[in-house]
């Protein structure tokens, strides 16, 4: 099968866009994305996107978006997989990429949760648990993942700030991503005086609601333009896998199995081993997330995940750098968009423009997009080809 | 490349549907499916649905259904295109196994509108339109139509009971149709004493809301059972395309350029020109979107859709079939399930199993999925193998 290349990467700023909507954030990713690709004409759009049938009472996004960029005649669909569907999105196109149906896709992740006309957020972010079972209950996403950051605490005997390492790399790698919502690194103290939002899971155990968009063009190497400008970086491996959405019906909650599963499939099917993997983007809309996320994945061994953050070994220079341009706690979490940035910033490691954030010699990139408590999880393995 | 036939159908029956759940509905058209294919395993979900998140407060269904279905592991998406998501989630499926990359998928179409929790079904499904600048003027999807059809009267000489046909052809075919939410033959005095829904656009003109799941499983031709039981049907051609969302920024109102397009692209794939199409399932939300689908595909020229049905050329011996099994109209409308529905259908006629209504002969159907007024259209050509 022929490399499926990752040709143009666009994205926002994360943050609060009161003056623009849905339609006018997509756009402005899409254009960096196009320029970025050298040209390259999209025959396909594929649109991660989780909330704005709830918060903006817009579906059909998939007309929308291409119609507003003007691609009317393509093809254009939503992917939905609650907070993965930007990975889940990204998945889609390379497989349409890579079965040759399509020679040139592009792939949107676009949020808007911050200037909504819709329900509360929290009630919108609470469609990904079961409705009937759990968001019935109260239990939003943050009061979930407080339990389950609880029952880890009390599994491992970690200390009260023992997540304060995840927050304290994704800050101050924050700083130097221009397009990140917060730039400006925290110190312990700010962590451990921090507002509970469910005890024991505080302010900075939880990554800020955002508006954003972000974009990646693929294509099959072949059809690159001739004067492309970037080192190439492909997808190499790609998988998607759900666990139950409920928490209750795990015989395990302090395994992400399908973070495990899918990271799993997409190593093989890369060819890459563990070791060979530079730098890892997980899904940190908690800090139990990504220590969860470090086990399963098998950066960890179980109940060790927050001590690699708590000996800094997810640092820029770590054993296996996390967050590298501020994750979903300092870049933001614009929602179903989240996996397209964890692309587009995987791409730009990959190809060395990484700045001050540069991991040196990156080849390996893993990204992993959830949904939920990886009820649904995507991993997607990028490669520089040299 | 090789054959991808659906090798399972399943169907609940359409109507209102008070009593159980999303994964329950879900779960009995996967059953049915499941066994109607010989016990194929699905390692792919792709669910077609357009209104979960607004009025059952319920997202993340490709990990709902996945699970309920007894199938945690497996990839498990949404795909949504308004009205035509059912429609754009084959199209997902077929991709996935087209390429090879994935053996046995599942595509299933889920719907509950008529015992929801959320806000009225008027807004949620004006969600498929232009939020920002249709819907917030409060034009929902029968409005517009009712616009649509209007302005095709005056430009055709169209009379006030020119689109009966449609509704008397719909509820014929529906009287055989044990799936069907109305099994009720109309007359046409039934037709022009309808209460008006919007001017010119009265009961019968339009498709009925409704619950409703339905289920194919597709594989590869070499990968059936041994002893698979039914006839072969394929899918020949898959096309998708977008047309401008809004219908005030298109420069002709009166033509389905998406739907001209996408099935177009599909016929040119399947090798079949518009003579050798037995039937053909249009997505008759309204009739004036079957008039325009009749006259965008090419069965009629442009202002004598119309006349195709008063002609009773769209009945089940006419020249064109239509609605066979009842179309959105008499089998109902259960939003994006509905795409999902015209694929079990058509599946019923080409292999023979279609009772009374089974068209002698039928080797080759179309069937096309709309988003609103053809702002996304989705068609497949389906052909029965000898």
């Amino acid at each position: 099968m022929t490399d499926v290349i990752i040709a143009g990467i666009g994205q926002t700023e994360v943050g609060e866009h009161w003056d623009i909507g849905l339609r006018d954030l997509a756009f402005a990713a899409i254009q960096d994305a196009v320029k970025d690709s050298g040209g390259l004409k999209p025959q396909a759009l594929f649109v991660g996107n989780m909330l704005a049938p709830n918060l903006s009472n817009q579906a059909h996004l998939g007309a929308l978006i291409a119609d507003y960029a003007g691609l009317t005649g393509i093809e254009a669909i939503t992917v939905e997989a609650a907070g993965a569907s930007g990975g889940a999105a990204l998945r889609q196109g390379y497989l349409a990429v890579a079965s040759g149906m399509v020679d040139v896709a592009l792939v949107i992740g676009v949020e808007k949760m911050t200037d909504k006309i819709g329900p509360s957020v929290d009630a919108a972010l609470s469609t990904a648990s079961d409705s009937d079972f759990e968001a019935v209950q109260g239990m939003t996403p943050a009061a979930q993942a407080a339990l389950l950051m609880k029952r880890y605490m009390h599994e491992y005997q970690v200390p009260s700030d023992g997540f304060a390492g995840f927050a304290l790399t994704a800050h101050a790698n924050g700083v130097n991503n221009p397009y990140a919502m917060f730039r400006k690194a925290i110190k312990l103290e700010t962590y451990t005086k921090a507002e509970m939002v469910s005890d024991p899971l505080n302010m900075f155990d939880a990554a800020p609601n955002a508006d954003g968009a972000a974009a990646v063009i693929l294509t099959r190497r072949e059809l690159l333009p001739k004067d492309f400008l970037h080192p190439l970086v492909k997808i190499a491996g790609s998988a998607s896998a759900a666990d139950t959405l409920a928490l209750h019906d795990r015989k395990d909650m302090l395994y992400f199995e399908a973070a495990q599963m899918s990271a799993g499939k997409a190593m093989k099917q890369a060819g890459i081993i563990l070791d060979q993997i530079n730098f890892f983007e997980y899904h940190d809309m908690f800090n139990i997330y990504a220590a969860l996320e470090l086990e399963s994945v098998g950066f960890a061994i179980r109940g060790q995940g927050w001590k690699l953050a708590a000996d800094n070994q997810i640092g820029l220079k770590g054993r296996i750098p996390s967050a590298t341009m501020g994750g979903l706690k300092a870049r933001g979490f614009p929602g179903g968009a989240t996996g397209v940035y964890q692309a587009v910033e995987a791409a730009t490691q990959l190809r060395g423009q990484a700045g001050t954030n540069q991991i040196a010699g990156a080849k390996v990139g893993l990204i992993q997009s959830l949904g939920g408590p990886a009820s649904t999880a995507v991993s997607h393995i990028l490669q520089r080809l040299d």
